[in-house]
């Protein structure tokens, strides 16, 4: 299912998760996450936003299908990668054992979620497919 | 139109171009691209792929609304900031005097495409909106 794609995804501090609107046109946004098995997890966390009822919900519900992407850039091309992640999103029931587990995966990977902890709701993506590419793999 | 939105965009060397699969799924790759006023040039180049044929164009072909992000991470999180520029994406003509604008902004801005120069098709998007936000405007 996965080789070096899940580990170098999961050790990336932040991913950017592309969604679909009900009207049928992408959305993308930067996101926190941690990663176990083949589930990434990630909430709606106290960094500020206008309204906790932000777009990725609304378009999760209508179409649970999510892309994740991690990318190493460097001006040395030879050193690019970068790995998407394919899966369907849920959003986790509030006060669940679920959601629990969810967000102490996140607290632990990231101190700054100490001062601030995440307010939810959390959302998991079961990942289909680990996607892959390294400029290095096409090397002479 | 824009304020410091778009000028920390184009900064970037680097961003994520989210499009829509004819089925609907949402899909989400990195791209090397330029700006010049409201329209954001990228092309398929000399990075090895499997095919010219890519996911990305044929997303493009069926449903020309994109969405790109360019996003700061950093440890301190009263740092990140992101932008995202949605808009109409159209593959340029070949051998067009767009095509050859395009190009030329993609070789001055990248060293790189020197030695490897962009192969196309060329991609312009149109940007109807650019949508910003930094965690310090939150800041008390």
């Amino acid at each position: 299912m996965s080789g070096w794609e899940r580990e170098w995804f999961a050790a990336s501090p932040v991913a950017r998760l592309a969604t679909v609107t009900p009207a049928g046109r992408p959305h993308v946004v930067p996101v926190v996450f941690a990663v176990q098995n083949d589930v990434v997890w990630m909430a709606v966390d106290g960094k500020p936003k206008r309204s906790r009822a932000l777009q990725r919900l609304h378009n999760i519900a209508a179409n649970p299908q999510v892309s994740l992407i991690v990318d190493h850039y460097d001006d040395d091309w030879t050193s690019l990668w970068w790995v998407r992640a394919d899966g369907g999103a849920r959003v986790v029931e509030q006060g669940s054992a679920d959601e629990e587990a969810g967000l102490r995966l996140l607290v632990d990977r990231y101190p700054q979620y100490a001062d601030q902890p995440p307010a939810g709701p959390v959302v998991a993506v079961g990942v289909d497919r680990w996607h892959g590419w390294r400029a290095r793999d096409w090397l002479d």
